[in-house]
């Protein structure tokens, strides 16, 4: 106890800054809708961190992004019309190319159009549609994540995004701790984590469990999908699974593989900050599972395997939200963490996020 | 544009207020409430830019105004109780005469009444009542304005009153600039507006304009007070009216006059600051339409009137509160304004406003 | 008048601070919860300006409360499960003892447990319970209040327990101003107060009323309890009960002894400040009616009695809040009392209580 107080101490003492006023740092890929949110011909109004973002999708070509507010009124653009390869404001019809130029002004001769908005790098992937919102120069270096197995026809992909009042770090050491299976115990049954192994580097963290079950109870969903453990005599047995979780900055993944070394689920997920102070937090996660060799299956535990993992959630974004709001009630982070794992994480994401302005 | 962004940053460097933080001049005749709402022997709360106000209208008199809080203990005075020419606070009945002067404080002897509350110049015409809300010596020296036609039987009157979460100024913006047709696209049918001409002094700026409707679809309301501009094959012909808007400081109004000089609709309107920080204004408007030769016609479209109107106020409400709320995230003014009326309408409100205190 | 802007020049001159910005003393007996909200094996959790503080009502055994935050990620034990003498974070499962002592951390070795959280002194009695706030040290030296008459057979008592959007000593004022009866004119018919009396001390203020019923009408719900004042004519009677009102620091009582000396009504309420700035309050109140001759009749009218002083707090509560409201928008005190018994207490608050850290 002593050793952690000291620690503590030495961090206030060399003026580290408060976790939870890190900054995501912007020169990444982040999601900010579902594609299938975004019909042709429309618009869709989204956010990064406070910056409105206007998402155009021409009837013909890919999908843009634009700053969400008209050079003119700062009125939302993603109010607008959206004409060929354009978006009209909806105000006064100021309309902007994909570019962010202004390309015209109804009432305006054309020989004195005003600047245009910010224009954002968009890709689209997964089901996903991701902007670049740091420096653009940057965007064609960085690569896109690996987006759980939603490209593999041998797995199915479910996909959740729920906000979460609370800053993008609760997330990450929510997932990385998996000591926290206690709270899930009503849903799980009683199951006792073990660390196996970590491993880390400048821009990860990985924990790798196993689980043994202490109780009798194995929800139907889980039993479903990673079997009964059970013996001849229809006895409880330690389950073998290996469970991996890694924060690759910024995104986080969670991948079970099973005794004979197959991937049978595959957890991706990103934490996009929405307000300014990003103590807000869209998630965005693609849950794949291996179908199994009963093809039909997989169909079947569907919807069972969808209420078991939003009920899961449910519980985590109410811890994580009580969490930030310790935080908001005491002005600052008193977290006095005893698990190393969660405290290497919390140093990459201190050290690679953005300290924000005083 | 590089014009415009030098005269911006003239603006700023000479020290130029943002006009969002430019209060209304309260040495003026301001409406607070419509007749209807005070019944005689009953009191109504409103307010002017923060001050709470409480109208009392006895059941023989005039209505009068004071400070809407008890000297005593500061709750409202329109929930007390009207006894003759004077309203009883509702806690421990203190009584307040027309003057604002305490007269009565049950428990106490008449010899040692405290000081009373500030009243108010008060009017009541055309429905609404006005009070003055700035220095009470000059009520009498600055008139009531000319409220529409509400006097004149050739003309049938609507009252309409929002509440707009915005700053005043978005509002005789909204109105002045008539390029804004494109946004009731919807319910107007393609309209291009063409400005005539415009005039200014020290204390008004008007603009004119005629319309051209450049689609075929015209509403049924606007038919039926304007009737139909078609040539004898049926095709769309130009509309002739004049469209004159104007903001006389602080009111403004929009008067519509046929190709024959007949003013077929006149609109007159008030906007009140309801915060303190003047970011939330009432609106009080009334819209006199002349009456048609066959005189039920106009009772006959009064109520689709009534529905177009209001789809058209509701569009000018929702943008000219996102202008509120991008100026709010921005912490400022970022408006790039290139419509020469609209300037001089901006450079009018900031000059007969008064710089609210830092 | 003069002498009152005298004396409130004077209070700002010696810098006497605003009474609204005064804390309660922190070094008495709070109640932060009715016993029936606790049942055993559970938690709950409340608060005292500000405090989280987790009450745990183990199977077997007193109460006892506990800061409202794990030691180890603030989330509020209250959610956890109680296990033995002992209560579970949710989270993780940390587990803290009767005297906030970390006892368990399910992952850690038993030789390395962290601290733990802050215990607060707790008791229950009357139905309440009861936490001390301040210096722990302390405790077993300020006895518990007397509660009404919750231990005599011979009364029926009510809880109330009411939340109110103000500060504690509006309440105080509220209660000890009897000249306040017009607010309940409605309820109470037309009752005049007349101060009998005051008493005051170091601690306490005391005053003593009757009442003069000026109109006809009486309550059916006060006529079942007091009895019918009328003369063989049948025409209304001085009341003739005495009412004691009495801030004995930080309680309030209001006691009514009738005509042969007989304590016929007995109010004990405690005004507990809910955020850290105090400006909400929860009240827990006991309401003592002596059992009539006719012992059934009290269980007859106990309905109307309680629907007769809901609807007179309800216009209390309205009432004080409206005093708040005016404190904020006005950014302090206004208030101009001239009712001595109210100075009085107001002095004795303010001396009372804590000046809040600017």
């Amino acid at each position: 106890m002593n050793q952690i107080s000291i620690s503590e101490r030495q961090a206030r003492a060399v003026g580290q800054p408060d976790l939870r006023t890190i900054d995501c740092d912007p020169d990444f890929w982040y999601p900010v809708a579902w594609s299938r949110e975004l019909k042709a011909g429309k618009t869709l109004g989204t956010r990064y961190a406070g910056q409105p973002i206007a998402l155009v999708r021409p009837t013909e070509g890919d999908v843009f992004a634009l700053e969400d507010r008209c050079a003119h009124r700062q009125v939302p653009l993603s109010k607008g019309r959206v004409q060929g390869q354009a978006v009209q404001c909806c105000y006064h019809g100021w309309a902007y190319g994909r570019s962010g130029r202004c390309i015209d002004v109804p009432y305006l001769g054309k020989g004195k159009l005003p600047n245009g908005v910010r224009t954002y790098p968009c890709r689209e992937a997964g089901g996903l549609i991701f902007v670049f919102p740091g420096d653009a120069a940057l965007a064609e270096t960085v690569p896109l994540p690996t987006l759980a197995q939603v490209a593999d026809p041998g797995y199915k992909t479910r996909q959740f995004g729920p906000r979460v009042a609370c800053h993008y770090s609760f997330m990450h050491e929510n997932l990385m701790d998996m000591n926290h299976q206690f709270l899930h115990r009503r849903q799980m049954g009683r199951i006792r984590a073990r660390l196996l192994g970590q491993d880390r580097g400048e821009t990860f963290v990985e924990a790798r469990y196993s689980f043994a079950r202490t109780g009798n109870h194995q929800p139907l969903a889980e039993a479903l999908i990673f079997g009964r453990h059970r013996d001849l005599q229809g006895r409880p047995q330690p389950v073998e699974e290996v469970v991996t979780i890694r924060t690759d900055y910024p995104y986080q993944t969670l991948r079970i593989v099973d005794k004979d070394g197959d991937l049978i689920m595959d957890l991706w997920v990103a934490y996009v900050p929405q307000s300014a102070d990003q103590r807000t937090t869209r998630a965005f996660g693609l849950l794949s599972v291996q179908r199994p060799k009963t093809p039909f299956l997989i169909d079947l535990i569907w919807p069972a395997l969808g209420v078991f993992t939003n009920r899961i959630f449910e519980e985590d974004r109410e811890v994580v939200e009580l969490e930030q709001q310790a935080w908001d009630a005491q002005g600052g982070d008193r977290n006095r963490e005893v698990f190393p794992v969660v405290n290497h994480l919390r140093a990459l994401l201190a050290r690679a996020g953005l300290r924000a302005p005083p």
